[in-house]
């Protein structure tokens, strides 16, 4: 089977995002500043949510072009979310590239990032909403969200504390964090053309399980992946003590000296890559990787179900692709 | 004459406003979260920019109730740049209680600010306009005024590294940081109202002069005022080496043993209390504190000659008294 390449197959519409979104980041007179909101956004990116908005406005009859605003505020909210996150994380790297607080300072990567998430609004602010209703609705799905958002990244910096977390906590705080933002993107996009509630909740539904798989999926690449094209070293999420799927499953599993061996490089910033290595054996033989490849997948598979209800088309059947995308992907 | 007193002017506003206020920072699940949000708000405050968009809807001839989402809005937005704020300038109080990150930690502190920028927005999507055109520029409008402030705030950081600056540049910063959120309250009051162009016009030259006298007072504030009200003691301004008006005025006409006595506590953190009433009794001998409280009062004088447009009514009329207030207030 040919792989699915969404820089190849999507080059018409990535093409008008790249361009929307430079646009986008034009006019801010402090060069300073200006440098420090573009970092991220211009480093590249999938721009896997602006595709979302538009796909999810072809997929109910609408066109792309009306939701290209919404998906441009969604990736520079996106964007503003690893600025802030990366200060909070205290990280000095993402995919390789200086964070935006090591290159500029703390104070300019805050503001940087209020400004991204102020010009997300402006830029939201010129949707061509034939219904005004449409509009009003735009907005409050779009900033609830990112106050979601916030609310899960206080769920993620609580667990951070804790020895071990519930699954379910887990997956509260994904949907939370990662998945509502896909959700205002995909639903978003439905609204933003004219969509049926029965429309809007197939997309809601279907970014939803989107989110929570691309999440998931995410945790296993950091094991998996190649660390170049990952941007960190393979098993740092283990060394960092992240409460990934992986590693609940693997502390709710693990008994005697696999036990041992994944608890000595788990959470432990002086864990040897040999120790790190080591754990990360453990955590394949005994199935937790799988289990959480088993929940992305299922996630992913729920989420092209809730696409029923919507009418076949290219866009459609684009959605579907894009889903599995998520849990194929190597980076 | 008698005084102005808003809080006694205002009471059925504040009321209303108070309540909208708290209801505003309700649904929050996590309460750590909630309460880092609330902290700020909660303790209170003059509450000047929902009360200025309840009148100019008022002054143009509609309802004050049609303004109170943005009002509200505004002053989450107000909250928010004040927990980045004090984050940016590593300030552990504020109105003598401790800072939202010295009370939470930074993370939290960060996600907080931007919890309560999103809930601004979730809360303007309510806005009662009966115009769909009315709610885009009310979006694009206090979006834009946000991304100002945070170019205003890097100005500010810029001049903390110069010598100097001209006072243009003072001017230029305070608009952008200052008063840029008071004409978002003051023109966006007008807009929900349904104002003329006109009558826009007239709120935004208003609120504009109204944030450059509030700003400039303040500065003032921080050398007369009492240290109890003023919750930091005299002078701190001169001690951090702030580029108020009064310091660059100083900086610009002192010479001899005055400029000493001010050079040897401005931006000397180690400066005793002592040197610090020399620094001020030398602005004040030398004219600096009365030219800036001259600046302040000169565009207040502005502000209340920009609604000259309006129709008399006791919506303007107390417009004006609240300008009056800006430049007599003593905390």
């Amino acid at each position: 089977m040919e792989r699915f390449d969404p820089r190849h197959v999507f080059r018409a519409q990535l093409r008008e995002i790249e361009a929307a979104l430079a646009r986008s980041l034009e006019g801010i007179e402090d060069p300073i500043l200006a440098r420090a909101m573009a970092h991220y956004p211009s480093a590249g990116g999938k721009r896997l949510r602006p595709l979302l908005s538009m796909l999810a406005a072809e997929a109910v009859g609408g066109k792309g072009a009306d939701a290209l605003p919404l998906g441009v505020a969604v990736e520079l909210i996106h964007n503003f979310t690893l600025v802030h996150d990366d200060v909070m994380d205290e990280d000095e790297t993402r995919r390789g590239l200086p964070t935006v607080h090591v290159t500029f300072g703390l104070p300019v990567a805050i503001l940087a990032g209020d400004a991204l998430f102020a010009r997300a609004f402006e830029v939201l602010a010129t949707t061509p909403a034939r219904d005004p209703h449409a509009l009003r609705r735009l907005f409050a799905l779009v900033s609830g969200a990112i106050r979601t958002v916030a609310e899960g990244q206080q769920l993620d910096l609580l667990f951070e504390d804790k020895r071990t977390i519930p699954e379910r906590a887990y997956f509260e705080m994904i949907d939370k964090k990662t998945s509502a933002l896909y959700v205002a993107a995909a639903q978003g996009g439905a609204i933003a053309a004219g969509a049926t509630p029965r429309q809007e909740a197939a997309l809601r539904d279907y970014a939803r399980g989107m989110g929570l798989g691309f999440q998931i999926w995410d945790d296993c690449l950091g094991l998996i992946a190649d660390p170049r094209a990952l941007g960190k070293p393979v098993g740092s999420d283990i060394r960092n003590g992240k409460k990934t799927l992986i590693a609940l499953h693997a502390l709710r599993t693990l008994r005697g000296a696999g036990r041992r061996t994944f608890l000595r490089a788990f959470g432990n910033p002086r864990a040897s890559r040999r120790e790190l290595d080591e754990a990360i054996a453990v955590v394949k033989a005994g199935g937790s990787l799988a289990h959480a490849e088993g929940q992305a997948r299922h996630h992913i598979a729920r989420a092209k179900g809730s696409l029923r209800p919507l009418r076949p088309s290219v866009a459609r059947r684009r959605l579907e692709q894009l889903a599995d995308f998520m849990v194929t992907r190597d980076r």
